[in-house]
C-alpha cells in the first residue's frame, strides 16, 4: 500500500509534503520521497524507511520551491530497495517530470511488453515506470494531454500525481479504487508564491490519499476526487475535467475495515463511524449467549479493533476493556532466544492485562484474519491470563482473495479463510466461538455511516470487495511472466 | 525515571535481560545497558537509545553467561551522555561489581563530599556513582555486607541490582518507594546452568521493576520485593534480609497514576484498576451537568488517559469514544514550517476524531496537568474540531511538587498548579470545566483496588503523595552546590 | 574520471571484481557499483565512496554469479549522486542489460535530443544513459549488433563493458582514448563454472582500465585491447571483431603523465618508465644552473612527483630526497580554525622534511601544474623550511585546454596557463626558476620508453595531447544547453 | 602507542588540539580524544577510529574554552573499546580533572592493589587510571604536589599531560622513554585568551609527542620536554621544575627506527637523517657483493624503508628505484576470495613494479621485520614480477624482545628473531643474502646525526634499545596476575 501527497503554492512546498507524509505513514513505512520544484528544475529525496528518520533539516533545504509531491511506500513483492522508492523523476522529451502512484495497473505486463517492443528501456519493476514511458512516447502535444494518452492504456487501480515544474496533476481512476482528496491551506502572509491579489486571498492547494493529512497542516478539506477526475492544479488555481469513460465506483471496502486511519472520512464517509457501525452489526449477528455484564468484557485488539469494539460493547450493552496491552515500543530486528518463551512474537507487540481478564468471558475483537496464526497465539494468551472463555468477532467478512489494486495482501495459499470454513479457523483458533460480519452488514455499516441520502444512490453498493467475495471488478493477468528481475 | 532487571540462571541471560528491559522500555528511553557474568568476567553494552536499536545480535552474543542486569534510563538533568548509561560496572578490592538503580538518593552531596576528601574520583554526576566508592570503601568482609554498610550511609529512594561473577543482590530502599519485585521463570531443559537436581526442577530467577517484563518472558510472578528487604540470587536460590531500620512504607502514588505500565500490579494493587476506579471517583466528585448519553462522550487522552476514561465513562453511564486519535509514528527530530500551523505541536500526536466530537458536551479524561501547555491545545483542538463544550477531568490532583525521588518532574516555576488555583487553570486551557481527583479520592482508589484485607493494615495511607501534597517523606539538600559539571 | 573492470567464468565473480575495482580506485573515488549475473538475472549494488567501505561482506554476497561488470566513478560535475553511480543495469526488449563506461561522448546532447523526440525518458545526464537507449531502439536482431549500431552514432572516448546475463561485451573508441586490457585468471580447480574439458584449463577473462587490477588478483595480463575493438567475452572464450571504421589513434597522453598507476603498462609503455625518462629528460631541458650534489637536492612532490625525480635526481648526479613528507591520514571534511594558519591547506597533506632543505637549493619535481594556488603554497613552504632556492621542474608541457574526452579537468577560466606565460607562472609561484617539459620532450619519453620498435610505426605520436596543445582529434559542441537537471 | 598534544591560552583550543591530533594520527588509530575547558567546566568528546572522522564541527564546538589537551591510541591490549579512550576526565577533591598518556607503567599492578585496598574503585585495565586515584588519595594540598607525589610512586615509561580548569601540566619521565616538545604559537590579533600585555605578545603554548604537530598548525618548537621535568602552563607562561630523582636518559631507539614521523626531530636529532644514515651504515656492514649500477636496483618497502633506502643507494652508489607501489586504499574489513590468491595479503598494500625489476638484483630495504610473514610475501612476490636475486636489507637490529615502554610488539613467540638466527630468517624468506643493521650501527646513526657537540655527552648511548637487545631498563612484572577484566 502507498500514500500520496501533493502541493502547490506554499513557499515551504517540501517542509508541507513532509509533513503530509508523515500524517501518511501507516499506509507505507518501506521508503519515502518528496520532489519539489522551484520552477526551473526539480528536486529529489528518496529513502528507506520512515519519514521522521529519511529526512533531515539539510535533506529539507536542498528541496526548495513552492511546488512539490511525495510518496510513502509498502510492499512486500520484490524485496525492498531504494530504486523502488517514489516519487520517480525523469527527463522526456517535454522536460521534467515526476510521478507518484498508488495502486496497481492490471495490464501492466502487457504495456510493458508493447513498450519494450518500440525500445524503451525499464529501471525497475513498477508499473509506475511504465506510465512515464506511455507519457514520453505519446504523440499529443501537452503534458496534460500526454497523460490521458498514456491513462487510457492502462487498466486498474490508480490514484496518480505528476509533476512538472509548476503544476501538479491529480487523477483518481474511473472506478475510484484508492481515496483522494483535494484541500486548500490559508497562507498567513502573502499568495502563494507570495503573489496576492485583493481578488483571491493567499492560499496553497494540497491533495492527499486521506484528509488526516490535512488535520496536520491546518488545512482545509475540500472534497474527495471524484473517480476518472482529473485535476490541474497550479498557481492560478485548479481546473477539473473527466477526460476517461464513466465506468462504476468501486472504492476499496478494506480502506474502512483496515487500512485507512479512523479519523479520515472517504468518500464522504467516516472511517470511525463505519467500524463502530461494524462492530454494533457484528454483536446482532452473532451474539454471545448469555452475556451479562457482570460476567462478560468487550475487548479489542489494539489499535485497530478498538472502534468495532467500542461499537459492540455499546450495542452490546456490556464493558468495554483495555484487555490487551499494546507496546509503543516494538523493535523490528528483534532476538529471540533459543529457550523458546510461550507466546512470544504476540507478546513483544501485545500483553494481557489480567486485572480484566481473569474469569470472564472474553468477547475480543478483531478487523481481519489473515493466516490465523497471531489470532490463534492471542486466543491461547487470553486464557492463559485466566479468560473462562474466548469469543472472537472479527468486524469483516472472512478475507478469502487476494487484491490486485494495490493492497499487499498474501496470495490464496496463505489466506486461511481460503480453504478453511469458518468452523475450521474457530478451532484452530482454540476459540469458544467465532464470528465474522457478513459482506452485507459491513456493507449496511458503510451504507449507515453515510450522510443523509447516503452513499450510491443507484442502490449498487459502490464498493470493491473483492478480498471478501472474489468478485473482481476488472480483470487481472493471473500468471505473471517469468519476470527478468533487477535486484539492487 | 528508570527500569531495572535482572535474571540469574539462565543460559542466554543477557537475551532474557534485552526482552526485560524490552518490556521496561516505558521507564527510560534516553539510554539501556546489559552488563553479563559467565563467572569470570564482566561483559557490558550500554547505548544511547531504545532497546531494539541499541543492541544488535553481535552486541548480545558478545554477552555472555548466565548472569545479567540491565537498567533503562531516562533523565532530563545534565543532559544525554554515554556516560551516564548504566549498569556501571567497576573492579575494586573484592572483584568485579555491577550496579542498576532506580531512584535518588537525598544525601547524595554530602556523600560524596565525604568520599571525595577521602580520595575518591569521580567520573559521572550520577549518586548511583557514589554507592560503588560506599562499597569500595567499606571495611566490611562480603559484598553482601558491604553493601548494607553503604546503603545504611544513604537516603532516599532506591531499587537496586548488584551483580558480581555470580550473585544478583536485589535491595529496596526502607520506604519502598520504587517498585521491584521477584519471579521465577521455568526452564525447559536442564536447570539454571544445566545442573537441574531432583529435588529442584531447572528454572532461574528474575527481578524486575514491573511483573510485565516477567509477562514477555513467561516468567511467573513471584512476589513483590518488600521495603527493607535485600533478596541476593545466585544458583541454589534465593536469600532474604532485612539488614535496615524499619521505617514507614512510602510506595509511589504516581506510579499508578501514569508511571507504571497499566497491565502491570505494584505492591499487589493492578495498575489499571486503580486507574479505572479513578476514574469513576473522578465522576463522582466532579460530574458534568445534565450529561447525558445523546449529546455527551467521554474522550480520553491516548493512551495514558484511557483506562480512567473507561472507568469514568462506566459510572456515568456516557458513551466512550476514541475522540482522539494517537500517531504511532512521533518523530524525534521533526521540522515544523516557519509558516506557523493551528495546533501543530500536539496534532503530530494526537488528531481530533471530528465524527464522534461535532456537537457534542466532551469530558476529556487525562492523568495529570503539568505545565498546561498541552492541555490547552488539546481543548482548542476539541473545540475547532466541533465539540459543543470541553469538561476537563484529570484522574489525580494538581501536581504541584517536584519529585526528589527518582521521577523527572520539572521545577515548581514549571509546574502550573504550583502557582494556580483550579479556576485560573481552567481559564487558561478555556475549558468549560476542569476537575481533579483529590487526594483523598486517588486514594481510595488505591484502597478499592487492593485485594481483600487491602493494603496498609495500619490504615496510614502507605504512600508517597509528595507530588501532589508537598509532604515530602524523606528530607532532601534543597540548594545543589555548585556543580564541576564534567559534560561528555 | 572512472575505472572499469569486468570478469567472466569465475565461481565469485563479485568478489573478483570487487578486488579489481580496489586496485582501480585511483581513477575515481566518489562511487563505486558491480552488476553479477547467475545466469538468470542480474543482481546490483551502488554506493557512493570507495570500495572498502561501499561493500560489506552481505553487499557481496547478494550478487552471485559467475560473471559480473564494476565501475569506480570520480566527477565534479553535476554534483555526487547515487543516481550517477555505475553500472547502469535496465531491462529492454532483449532482456537485462548492465553498462560500465571509462570515458566522454561528444555529440551526447544531439543523441539526446533526438531519443527524446521518439520517446525515451532519462533518469540522469549521464551520457551513458544514451548509449543504454540506442541499443533499446536499434532495430538489429543481437545484443552484439545492436551494441555496434549505438555506437556508431556516438562519438568521444569510451571505453565501455556491457553485461547480459552469460556475456560480458567489451569494446574501446577508435582512437583509443581510455586504456582497456585483457586478462586471463587460471582456476586452481574445475573451469570457468566448473566446465573443465580435457582441451581448455579452467580460467576466467578479466577485462580492466589497467593491468594493475589483474596483478592484485593474480591473473596473466595477455594484451591490450585494441582501438576499435570488440570482445564478445563468455565462458567458451573471447571474440574480436572490429566493427568500426579505422581513425588514427588517439590514447591519451595524461595518462602516463598523472593518471595511471605508476606499475601500469598502457599500449604496451610502462607509466613508471615514461615518468622517469620524463624526468631526465625535463633536467636536460631545463637544467639548474650550477647545481652540486653538495648544496642542491631533487625533491618530489609525493606521490605522484616521485618517478620524475628519480629520473630528473639520477640524469643530473644529484641527490634525491623526500623534502616533502606525506601525509597517510588526509580527511575530507576537515575543520579550520577561524585563526588562519599558514600553509594550512597543503600542510594537511604535505609537511616539509626541514633537515634536508635547509641551505639547500631544492629543485621540486610536480607532475603538472592546474590552478597554480597549491604549487605557490608549497614553494613558500619549501623557503619557510630553510631552502635558498626554489626552483620548480614539472614533467609534462602547461595544462591549458580542458579534456573533452573523460578526465574532469577544470574550465580554461582556471587553468593557470591557458592566460599566463612560464615566466608569469613562475613570478606567480614566486620559485627562482620554473621548467615545464615540453610536449616533443614527453612524446620523446613515451616513445623511449616503448618496446624495441617502438610505439606507432607510421611516425605519428598516435596520442591525444589536447589538453596541452589544445588539438582536439574530434570535436565537441561547446555550447552546452540549458540542462533541465534533475538533482537527487 | 600513543600520541597526546596539549594547548593552553587559544581562543579555540580544541580546534588546534583536533589538527595536532591529526599530525600525530600515525602514533595511533583506534580511538582518540579531546577535552577542553572554558574556565568552568571540563568538556569531553571520545571516539573510536581516527580524528577526521571522530570530530564532527559540531563535536567540536561542544568544546569550548582556551585550554585542551587530547589523545590518540592504538593498542592491541584488551580489545578496542570506547572506555579505553583518553583524555580521561574525572571529579576529585580539588575539582576537575582530565589525563593524557603516552607510555606504560611497570609497577601498575602492585600500585593498583595498594589502592584498591584503601578503596579505590577502577573502571578501566588502563594503568593510567591507576595515575588518578594516586593523585586523589594523597593528601598534599596542590594539584602540582599531589602529581609529584602521584609519580613518585610510579615506574616505567609515561609522558603525561594533565589539566585542569585552567593549566595543562606536562610531566616527562626521568628516563624520557617516550618523546615530549614544546611549542608556542603565535596569535594574529590579541593575546591568549585576548588579554595581550605589551610586555607579552599574544601567544599560545602547546606541547606534543612530536614537532610535526607543531608545524600543521603553524607554531614554532621551542624545545624538548627534558627526561625528568615537569611544566606548568597556564596563560601567564611556563614554569619548569624537576621534581624527581635524576636517572640515566634512555630515550627510545625505536622512534627513529620505525615509529615517530620522518620530518620530526626527538631530542634534537632529526628522524629522517637518523633513516639515512642507518642505511648507509648497513650497506657498510652488509654489501651485496659485485653489485653494479646497470644491474642492480635499491628499492625500499614503502613508506616506512624509503629514507634507509636512499641512503643506502646513496653510499652504494646504485640505482633507487620505486620497485614496490603503494596502494592509497587500503581497506580495513577486506574481502577475499576463497579461491586463493598469490601473494593476495601483501598486495593489498604492495604491488611490485616490474618494470624496474626484471632481471635485476634487487635489494631490497625494510626498516625492521617482526614476524617474518609480510618480508617471506614480499620476496616471494618480487621474484615472481622478475628479480634475480633478492637481497633483504633491514635498517635496524632483530627485533627479538617485547617492548614494555608502551609499543604494542607481540609477544617474544610471535617475534621471528627471538627463536631464530638470521641465516634461518633468511632461508625462512626465501631471500638471496639478508642483513641487519647492527646495534652499534645504529646507535652510530643516531650519534652522527645529533647536532656538533652530539646526544649524550657523558659517552654512554642514552637511549633504550630493549626491543634489540634484551637490556631492560627499568624492571617489570613479567607474570601478569589473572586480570578480572570489565569488557564493555
Amino acid at each position: 500500500m502507498c500514500g500520496i501527497f501533493g502541493v502547490v503554492g506554499h513557499p515551504e512546498a517540501a517542509n508541507i509534503a513532509y509533513l503530509g507524509l508523515h500524517a501518511l505513514q501507516h499506509r507505507g513505512q518501506e521508503s519515502c520521497g518528496i520532489v519539489s520544484s522551484n520552477a526551473e528544475e526539480l528536486f529529489a529525496h528518496r529513502a528507506m524507511g520512515r519519514v521522521a528518520s529519511a529526512f533531515t533539516p539539510t535533506d529539507l533545504e536542498r528541496l526548495p520551491g513552492d511546488v512539490a509531491i511525495g510518496h510513502v511506500r509498502y510492499s512486500t513483492a520484490g524485496g525492498s530497495h531504494l530504486k523502488n522508492a517514489q516519487p520517480l523523476a525523469i527527463d522526456f522529451e517535454l522536460g521534467s517530470l515526476a510521478i507518484a502512484h498508488n495502486g496497481n495497473l492490471t495490464n501492466y505486463e502487457a504495456v510493458r511488453q508493447r513498450l519494450e517492443a518500440r525500445g524503451s528501456i525499464f529501471q525497475t519493476r513498477s508499473d509506475t515506470e511504465a506510465v512515464l514511458h506511455l507519457i514520453a512516447t505519446s504523440r499529443a502535444a501537452s503534458l496534460r494531454d500526454r497523460i490521458v494518452d498514456a491513462l487510457r492504456q492502462v487498466e486498474g487501480a490508480y490514484s496518480l500525481l505528476f509533476q512538472d515544474l509548476r503544476t501538479v496533476i491529480a487523477v483518481r481512476d474511473p472506478m475510484g479504487f484508492r481515496p483522494l482528496c483535494l484541500g486548500i491551506l490559508p497562507l498567513s502572509g502573502g499568495g502563494p508564491g507570495g503573489r496576492a491579489t485583493s481578488a483571491q486571498p493567499p492560499r496553497a492547494y494540497v491533495v492527499a490519499s486521506e484528509p488526516v493529512a490535512f488535520d496536520l497542516i491546518g488545512a482545509e478539506f475540500l472534497r474527495d476526487v471524484e473517480p476518472g477526475e482529473m485535476l490541474v492544479i497550479d498557481r492560478s488555481g485548479v481546473q477539473s475535467s473527466r477526460p476517461f469513460d464513466p465506468r462504476p465506483r468501486r472504492s476499496c471496502l478494506f480502506e474502512y475495515v483496515y487500512f485507512a486511519r479512523p479519523d479520515s472520512r472517504l468518500d464522504g464517509v467516516g472511517v470511525y463511524d463505519v467500524r463502530k457501525r461494524a462492530g454494533a452489526r457484528l454483536f446482532e449477528e452473532h451474539p454471545v449467549d448469555g452475556a451479562r455484564a457482570s460476567d462478560t468484557v468487550v475487548v479489542p485488539v489494539p489499535d485497530s479493533g478498538v472502534p468495532a469494539a467500542i461499537g459492540l460493547a455499546a450495542r452490546a450493552a456490556l464493558p468495554f476493556e483495555m484487555g490487551l496491552i499494546r507496546s509503543h515500543y516494538v523493535g523490528r530486528t528483534f532476538i529471540e532466544p533459543q529457550q523458546s518463551i510461550r507466546h512470544f512474537g504476540v507478546r513483544l507487540k501485545l500483553n494481557p492485562n489480567a486485572s480484566v481478564l481473569r474469569d470472564k468471558r472474553v468477547i475480543v475483537v478483531d478487523d481481519s484474519i489473515v493466516r490465523g496464526t497471531t489470532s490463534r497465539k492471542l486466543v491461547r494468551m487470553l486464557r492463559s491470563a485466566g479468560a473462562r472463555e474466548v469469543h472472537v468477532r472479527i468486524s469483516s467478512p472472512p478475507t478469502a482473495w487476494p487484491c490486485y489494486y494495490g493492497i499487499d495482501t498474501p496470495t490464496r495459499a496463505e489466506l486461511i479463510a481460503a480453504s478453511h470454513s469458518t468452523e475450521e479457523i474457530r478451532r484452530y483458533l482454540t476459540a469458544d466461538t467465532l464470528g465474522y460480519l457478513s459482506l452485507e452488514g459491513l456493507l449496511g455499516a458503510v451504507r449507515d455511516a453515510a450522510p443523509e441520502a447516503g452513499g450510491a444512490s443507484d442502490g449498487s453498493p459502490g464498493h470493491c470487495h473483492a478480498c471478501f467475495s472474489g468478485d473482481y471488478p476488472v480483470p487481472f493477468a493471473r500468471a505473471e511472466r517469468q519476470l527478468r528481475l533487477i535486484h539492487g
